[in-house]
């Protein structure tokens, strides 16, 4: 099922009493370095500190009344957790939410936080789903993934619709990758709503399935995860592959140090605290400043919930 | 002289090109906790990352064409000097900047990058007004006060003149104290643009000079400064303590401990990055809670220029 403009439209319509209308940040001195016009959409400062409320809010408003009575349930490294248990709680449901007990603690206790149901287990993938599935099963419960649905994915594209209805169409909008819902979201937004706009990729070299299933045209997995960007490390689905694979004609691969610099600029010069996770953009701007030099750049800092204990500078 | 209220609205109308009208945060949190709906005007967006570009920006706009073109000199522990260099460079004037030479390196690069010529002397007051003292005579440049200078006090004023304009009067505004050109300025502007607005300026116990100045009704200075704030080191002048004394009836002090522990809750619940000197006001909210509860709340985060090397957590 393709997601038309009217699906973007009226889903960003269904969210906004739930969503903030994020602010849009510059600075000279990162215009200065790339050569660009770049434009950063501050989803650090969305509630719940993420784009992820977008998804979660949109899914969720989306379900029957009989499927709201019984709540929901996901499995999620983080953000997405955040934002299932606080969407749950202000349209009034019950939230589910498995985590890998390795998870920072600053995730788990907001989690519980927002008022969701804290449910643990191991930190590989198929003890995430095994835990899921018990809880849709035993509580009836309607499972929501992180970004493999489409209700999800059109609610993320909002974040690309809200900043061109801000700052006009852009030449380029860089995304980070994980599992794919923002990205695929945006390029709908884009091609949607933007004019010539093209959706760039940004992803760690160390979990770069998602530049590999661009070249093979399959969905690639991870053998290892070593990266720093936590909200990075999950892979595509069936449901964000196809958008993917249709609309993103490129995806840059960042080095670990890369994040970690870029990710200290944004915190230096925009005087905003953002994830690991959200510098891969301007880390592939500053790594091919050709491409990008003279253009309109929008990025999306896609969330700020960060361990101030646990920092890499 | 008084500063009248044709004084401010000028004083703005004059700085309007050199500056940014910050944003304004709120956090659901920050008021489920505090119990009052507390308004952050962010000035860590402010051009050079702080306040002190509004009251530079009036202070060399309000010069001859003679004395520009002899360009300006400061002492500073920091910001004034870069809100002095970018000033001066964008009116296209020369500044001298004198800095204590164990001043935080990110500080002493920004000035350097914006233009200012650096001069470094000792750690103490004498040694750099005596340095400062020496370029005026040589150069015949005019010392810019980082405090005690009324162009400089009403260009602060325009934070409060601005945050009322964008959210209607407060209740209260509560400000960091260090030299007093922030808390005069402000307590100016609330006088003439808000409604029963009260100014309360917050400071650390360990340079609680302004507090012992209002008791004791005369200038106090600090025998030390063991405070994380190095913003807030500074004492009253002789040209903001008569403005404070007749307008501002209660300072609260702040321990070390609630500096850094009210400065991690802005970071992690605010997303954003301000410095130690910024956090006082909302750690007065917090330890006298009976006072503020259900009032409307403003607090300037006056700058956001931290060495993230050098962090508290």
């Amino acid at each position: 099922m393709e997601m038309t403009k009217i699906d973007l439209i009226d889903c960003h319509n269904r969210i906004k009493p739930f969503i903030h209308n994020t602010p849009v940040l510059t600075s000279s001195y990162i215009n200065e370095i790339t050569g660009a016009d770049v434009y950063f959409k501050c989803e650090n400062f969305q509630k719940m500190g993420a784009f992820k409320m977008r998804g979660a809010a949109n899914a969720i408003l989306r379900l029957s009344d009989e499927q709201k009575s019984n709540g929901v349930v996901t499995h999620s490294s983080g953000n997405h957790a955040q934002a299932i248990s606080l969407a749950a709680k202000k349209i009034g449901i019950k939230a589910y939410i498995v985590m890998p007990s390795n998870a920072p603690e600053i995730k788990k206790e907001a989690v519980k936080g927002y008022g969701g149901e804290l449910i643990e287990c191991e930190s590989n993938l198929e003890a995430r789903e095994a835990a899921a599935k018990d809880v849709v099963h035993s509580k009836s419960a309607t499972f929501i993934h992180p970004s493999n649905n489409l209700d999800v994915i059109i609610g993320q594209g909002t974040v690309t619709k809200e900043l061109i209805e801000q700052y006009g169409s852009f030449d380029h909008i860089l995304v980070p990758i994980g599992g794919g819902g923002l990205i695929a979201g945006s390029a709908l937004a884009a091609k949607y709503f933007g004019k010539n706009c093209t959706v760039i990729g940004a992803e760690p070299f160390e979990v770069d399935d998602a530049y590999r299933s661009l070249k093979s045209g399959k969905i690639e997995t991870n053998e290892s995860a070593n990266t720093i960007a936590d909200g990075l490390k999950t892979q595509l689905g069936d449901k964000n592959f196809p958008i993917i694979r249709n609309e993103i004609k490129s995806i840059i691969r960042i080095t670990e140090e890369e994040i970690i610099e870029s990710m200290k600029i944004i915190w230096e010069r925009l005087k905003v605290i953002c994830e690991p996770s959200c510098s891969p953009p301007l880390a592939a701007v500053l790594k091919n400043k050709e491409t990008f030099r003279n253009k309109k750049v929008g990025i999306i800092i896609s969330g700020g919930n960060v361990d101030l204990n646990n920092l890499p500078f």
